[in-house]
């Protein structure tokens, strides 16, 4: 079986990504990050879910982004809660997290020789992050191939996967929920409180709230 | 002054990369990794260097590519002495470490808002990695100006700066002494002893020592 890469945060998105690689009879290497974030309680949620599909290799790389703030999700500044107002690029973006990520996962890639690396960025109902559009995965998987050994010599060539890219937040619902993913066990709230319980109101669950209604299904996660 | 941010080993190319960039009126922001690598010494040179510059904003950043292994640098495979066959990418390259390097850089640089990153590849008088050479760097541009709020909003293009990336050893050496470079402070050995005294046979001493012979000028640095 062919092995791949997996960026896997323990959310909804990355969680059915998951589900789809391995009903793509991928044998998945999963990679987790420990950023500095302020919901570091996903990172359990990544544990549970890669448990949940026997994946033997998975790795939390330690990686402090907070090193250079910059981000609400890394620092003091307060999650907004209820946006409605469309300011562009939110306070919530982290810079240049999808290409540190990506690059870990690149190294791990090359190592392991795998050709593949799943991204669960979407496009559709998203947050508006710079480095979740098509136009940047493919410059990334571009550059990729010019940076690694199998990608020069031709002998891995890395695809960047984003099966997740053009779908809405309902869709990726309807396709977890076709592969059996039991989304009580994911996590996508950026302000969880200690228990880990959502908070309901900032992006990330208004998104997933949004996307529960659209496919007419409810939420099994746990609010506040 | 424009800020820049500045990938600093503590080596002859990284430093005179330094001296380079100062003499350009860049504020320098310096940035140096401790990765897991055996010739960790080299953080000790990158910050008496950045201290000889009056640099005052320096960062190590930590991150462990020891998870993964795969290279020379980073795991207890031997270090190649007197190599002189050539095999192409040499176990000494560091998967994917250019791309994790710049990645970092590229996140700090959108907080700066500094427009350039420098780093000091050469793929003349290099080791054959793939993410030294001009085509590598020119996509990895091309990526982080899709990858940034900066970038896809136009306000803060960032250029990948590498000023020595045609410049043989030699002509590197020139530069640097005609800026004052002190040699004595930098390191470049990947195998350096327990001292801090470099091995005079690997590939970096071996690069190294053929430059300073070319220009004409005794090597400062301490070996074995």
């Amino acid at each position: 079986m062919p092995r791949a890469v997996l960026l896997l945060s323990g959310g909804l998105d990355s969680t059915t990504l998951l589900a789809h690689a391995v009903s793509e009879q991928f044998t998945v290497h999963a990679m987790t990050f420990r950023y500095g974030q302020r919901h570091a309680v996903e990172i359990e949620a990544a544990r549970r879910v890669s448990a949940l599909y026997g994946i033997s290799d998975h790795v939390i790389v330690d990686i402090d982004l907070r090193t250079f703030g910059g981000s609400a999700l890394t620092s003091d500044v307060a999650v907004p809660k209820d946006r409605h107002d469309d300011v562009g690029i939110p306070i919530t973006y982290v810079p240049a997290r999808n290409t540190i990520f990506l690059s870990f996962a690149l190294a791990w890639a090359e190592i392991l020789e795998a050709g593949d690396i799943f991204i669960g960025v979407n496009a559709l109902d998203y947050s508006g992050y710079p480095d979740c559009r098509p136009e940047y995965i493919a410059a990334y998987e571009r550059m990729a191939n010019l940076a690694t050994r199998g990608g020069v010599e031709g002998t891995n060539r890395i695809r960047i996967r984003t099966p997740l890219i053009d779908r809405t937040k309902a869709q990726i619902i309807q396709l977890g929920l076709s592969l059996g993913v039991d989304y009580a066990a994911t996590q996508s709230c950026y302000d969880p409180d200690a228990s880990g319980a959502a908070c309901g109101h900032c992006d990330a669950c208004h998104l997933r709230l949004k996307g529960f209604a659209e496919a007419g299904v409810k939420d099994p996660a746990r609010y506040v």
